[in-house]
């Protein structure tokens, strides 16, 4: 059996937010779904920037953002996603590198530009991403090295990937490999719409593969077409080995069997941008998870790592996630 | 006699921000002066970007930054400054012209790049910026029109314009422009070493064609190969029209004929990131300058835009800047 090198290997789009700030009538005058992400073709992603006030750049791409938290905490991550050998390909790559995560899928040359997420966060601070894909689902199965899959003690799957075959494929075929190295399977609904889209393939692969689900009360109730995030709930205790379910200030409760474990989100001064709120709960809890802690304890560092993130622009963190785990008293 | 159109245009470095936070090990090590500003080639900037942790992009520039500064105050604004047709200059022409301000200047296509500045953030806020000028030194002459010269009360020059002979030569006849068309030349000295490679032709531009002279006390010092600030002072209030020297935390003073005005600095919770204080400082000064306000109203909007770009990461406002200036009774 390969030796364990890394915590969590992430597959994910790789995208760098371009993330500005609107009034909420911006959202309304584009018809953009607040709270969503949408995918927005070449055209589209033209137009909104040119209508959008100032931005600043900064890497994102949900699974890469919690790989860089469980880093950021002192754990081991790697990344695979597709980028091209331009400058927000370049921007990327250096991003990943120097948050020390191990990041070494080619990039692709002369093609399709890097992804790119125009982020408009609303005076509440909630965001809404309008996301061009570019290169990122050329990812394919090729991408997905075995032996950095056997050397990891989870892979993380973001949901995100399912908008296209080539990168579906791709996940699948990471969670097999990862399956018959013995390895868990952590996957990330990433979006209620995105759900929507693929409800019969993403509850298959709870109901099979998946060790742990992440999603937030948006997805859950998708996925299930359900009333109420309680009876969503019912449902996914019952399908997945771990279903963990972030329900943003209301925190987040954890079901393994017959276990259930409520925690709280974690006190902020004021919420400035909730880009990458899921990402970094998630790396909290996987940190917490492969490092033997108890429920309780992967759902508090959840909360410490995705409170720190909602406290300022941008999905990636801007201090040292240990230092503050370790000022908590974790 | 043009009608005017803009209060300020400004003339500088098209350039976006990368930003980073570090040690000040990493500054001795790679041999960077804290607080300053290096020229680097391509092959530096590489080395220096490799080595360097995760960062943000934000669009920069001095002279650019000060315009950014002066439409959130509320002003009419305008610049001149080359970026190539390449996704740094994409992001720089939007920002700027999303925040407000008139930029009309060519792209230049297929040569160097935009212009970018590896900015080093240590933990006491203090910037070290590593710039790559790329393209921007390509402002010529020709870039600069005379009917935006014509139409603006006060052209605004950034002396790191001057490390170019091309864009110096943009500098002298944008200076010439303005003197034909009454209206005033402001300078920044923008950084000690730069005056230091240029204090000759900085002296004569100041004694004979500067109405407004912006400078903080390194830049004076070095101008005047001064042992103190009370003597370099002595020295700017004698040769320039209106000298406007900034002290950091010492707020500043502000020298026109006899008068002598001295405006403390905005009281702030943290220094974050002290790039672009200078820079949003003289936006203050020159919207309230260029709006009939006092000398000692002039620098009390100086040091709330200062204080304000030195809370954050970044020197584009995140705020709007009429508003606070509205809320402190301005």
């Amino acid at each position: 059996m390969a030796k364990i090198e890394h915590d969590v290997v992430g597959i994910g789009n790789a995208i760098v937010d371009i993330i500005g700030r609107c009034k909420n009538d911006f959202l309304i005058k584009h018809n953009l779904d607040k709270g969503h992400m949408m995918l927005v073709d070449a055209d589209r992603v033209s137009l909104l920037y040119k209508e959008m006030g100032p931005a600043v750049e900064i890497s994102g791409g949900s699974a890469a953002n919690t790989m860089v938290g469980i880093a950021s905490l002192g754990g081991r991550s790697a990344f695979i996603g597709k980028v091209s050998d331009d400058e927000f390909g370049t921007i990327f790559r250096h991003d990943i590198r120097a948050a020390g995560v191990a990041f070494e899928t080619p990039s692709s040359a002369g093609g399709a530009p890097t992804a790119r997420s125009l982020i408009l966060v609303t005076p509440d601070g909630q965001r809404t991403m309008n996301t061009f894909l570019g290169v990122s689902p050329e990812l394919s199965p090729r991408d997905v090295d075995p032996k950095l899959i056997e050397a990891s003690r989870i892979v993380y799957l973001e949901g995100y990937l399912f908008d296209r075959p080539d990168a579906q494929a791709a996940f699948r075929q990471a969670a097999d490999m990862a399956e018959r190295a013995g390895r868990e399977v952590a996957l990330t609904l990433s979006d209620g719409f995105c759900v929507e889209r693929h409800r019969l393939e993403f509850l298959e692969l709870i109901r099979h593969r998946v060790d742990i689900l992440f999603a937030n009360e948006t997805e859950i109730t998708a996925l299930y077409s359900a009333a109420t995030f309680e009876e969503a709930a019912r449902q996914a205790k019952a399908d997945a080995k771990v279903a963990v379910l972030t329900r943003s200030a209301k925190g987040s409760v954890i079901f393994k069997g017959d276990k259930a474990v409520s925690v709280p989100a974690a006190p902020i001064r004021q919420v400035i941008d909730t880009t990458g709120a899921g990402d970094l709960y998630a790396a909290g809890f996987l940190y917490g998870y492969t490092n033997g802690k108890s429920l309780d304890v992967c759902g508090h560092l959840g909360s410490l790592a995705a409170g720190e993130i909602i406290s300022h622009i941008g999905a990636r963190p801007e201090t040292s996630l240990a230092a503050l785990a370790a000022a908590r008293g974790f």
